[in-house]
């Protein structure tokens, strides 16, 4: 079970997440591309701390909205959504390819994130923009109760697909994520996080919010790396993932 | 002797410049990567327009500006110059490469072109971008009398260097263009343009607005598409260079 | 009956429309305040334009989507679309007011404006934005077959309505212009365009695209100034106007 | 003697500054008016807050320039900045308006500050939007030891000038603050602000990092809201300037 983190949102003057300090817990960065944040200098800066610590590089590709940080759905086009997450894609890679790095997937930022598990149509423009890479890019998603579709449509693709789940979010019966408006949304007590983790680490099923039992797939657990209490969190999570084997 | 154009240089809804009547002339395609114009779909476009024709594809990297169209020069550290330019030709190349094309040089645009003339820092930020480039790129840059700063600095980088030089542009005695706001700046005689770029390519010496003979080392010509008069222009030059052969 | 005509929507280096063309035909110009189109210097040049003319000025905001043109909706808080509403009027105003004149109505444009047709949140939104405006504007709305919800709203807020129909769209039953990818969507002879404005105008039924009658309420006439082709059935139209008195 | 201080600069999910915190003690907020920072939200919550404790309004406009937070000087073309500095006054100014609220002055901000202070053309293009503006607008810009083509300049366009000093930077002979990156640019030390903020509000000279003397007019002071040792010097400030009176 691999670790993964949203990082390089950083923008300009503007800084957020303390990025220092999650790496070296982490084995897959999510870095941002320049759309909902990360400009240039932040990506290059984010490139080199992710490959000083041998984190794997992933694209964290997003709708053009700098002021919205990404959270707002946009109407997009297919042909503009492969374009757009191609230039993006592309910019990342070669920021890491000067430096002897290579991103290896690709992750959708927040509301395209959420628009790409929703829509098949917006999955394929992603992933058109995936199989045409010149390297080989897998696609991280989310994992739900039914990944079929996810599976279908990149094996139809050729793109490998990294399944995630979340150690810190409640989940409702069909395996999605309870939105952050409803309560048991966020799990904030240590030992709970530490065990959903642990159950997902195993195969095991773990606890929705309803009380059921819900067998999630998973390659890799989303943490944060926002403030100190969620680096605490991510080693928590480490720790028990090191003791599980 | 080869033509270069700048091209892609459409803005979502906006176009500008007619790429389709001028890709049938040109050898090489400076492709504007979204910073001064360009957003990815027109990028992707331009890219394959290029192909159909058999052009080399070039990176037009710009400050960013889209309100002044990357005419406006700013004052960037060196490194930010060297993250945007690296950010644009990843971009630009990464599209380029979905459809099996490769980014082959540089051609720093407007504002950011101006500016490397004259400041070898920022040529060197420029150099930097390309130097550490996963494949081979050359810089694309303005010829004068004395081209020796360009070239050792280029030798410095390990880049390879294109001088291009302007068939259409009244020169001074030091080789630099006369400021379109200065009398004798662009040439709008046909047989005074066609001349020029014989004599460029030839080798042979061109004549300065104060009348005295210019040597201009050159590999490529820089025409433009912007209407129908540019086109016709292109295509006169065009045939001259076959006749020269 | 006036003409109202979106204006002002070049950007930078990027011309669109031809404003100096259609100015002298219309009553009310709406003008892009730089989130879909229009940058500072363009709005100043379209106010200077307006005002030489006598045209009514009215604000054309818009979702902050350069690349998009304002045509792709976006998920925006109702707080974001008043602050973002508010800061457009304001910006257009002030260069507005620097020359005597002033924004007297708010148009919204492309994908807002659609969406502040379907959503009452939105519409709520907009209203908000104009109703705590120093000085009164007025809202312009597209007319349908039942205004009562628009109406309802506006007077809730205290804004004044200005209801805007269509010469040279075709119309459903329920007063919706039919989307231009359907059949019968934009009328191109000149005659039709014409007998639509008159019976707009006279406030007689127009036909739908089913053949029906439809009665349709309308302050005002949206015209178009993109090309010679929509500026002569401006004229055509004005001219039919005249007639009618 | 009154405290002014750059607020607002928050940007979309990025927050800069702890301006609730600053507020209680300032008579003039600088609120950034969306080119630098300062996104619709922003501004209407930042002019909310000034409302709400009886601080004047200024306008904190900027260059274009989100990525280099107004920091990169820009060659804008004077009707560019006029236009520019237009459009950032009018969409505060009706967000402050929309609250009761009205912007009383203008500050420039960051290069376009600095940019102002050592270009007639500059100054004068950002005049020109003053002077025209429906409303008086003052003009806040720093005292040097020779003021007079400032005050030769806005009494020229009828446009009343705040000056302002700092009571934490080292000044050389000419009444310039020595650039951060030189020795003696920030005073650390509280007991050294409080005496050069006590030296500038009675009017009697200061030191400069030479030893001279050095008398400075001032209207106000420039302080920060950035972190809890900034709060604190601007409460010392404050308190030295009370027992003045």
């Amino acid at each position: 079970m691999l670790l993964n983190c949203d990082l390089g949102e950083s923008f300009g003057a503007w800084t957020m997440g303390i990025d220092e300090q999650v790496m070296p817990f982490i084995d897959q960065a999510n870095i941002a591309c320049g759309f909902h944040a990360g400009d240039p200098v932040t990506m290059q800066r984010t490139v080199q701390l992710a490959l000083s610590h041998g984190v794997a590089l992933g694209a964290h590709p997003s709708y053009p909205d700098l002021q919205g940080f990404g959270r707002r759905s946009m109407t997009l086009q297919p042909d503009e959504i492969t374009a757009m997450i191609s230039y993006q894609i592309g910019a990342l890679n070669h920021i890491a390819a000067s430096q002897g790095g290579l991103v290896s997937y690709v992750k959708p930022h927040g509301a395209l994130y959420n628009d790409m598990m929703r829509d098949e149509k917006i999955l394929e423009s992603i992933l058109q923009a995936l199989r045409c890479s010149p390297h080989d890019l897998a696609l991280m998603a989310m994992s739900t109760a039914d990944n079929s579709t996810l599976k279908a449509l990149c094996e139809k693709h050729g793109v490998p697909l990294i399944l995630e789940a979340f150690a810190d979010r409640g989940y409702d019966e069909r395996g999605f994520i309870v939105p952050r408006t409803q309560a048991g949304a966020v799990h904030k007590d240590s030992a709970t996080i530490v065990e959903q983790a642990r159950n997902l680490a195993a195969g095991t099923p773990i606890q929705t919010i309803s009380g059921k039992p819900l067998q999630l797939e998973a390659d890799s657990l989303c943490v944060h790396g926002d403030n100190p209490d969620s680096i605490a969190a991510v080693e928590a999570i480490r720790k028990a993932l090191k003791d599980l084997h």
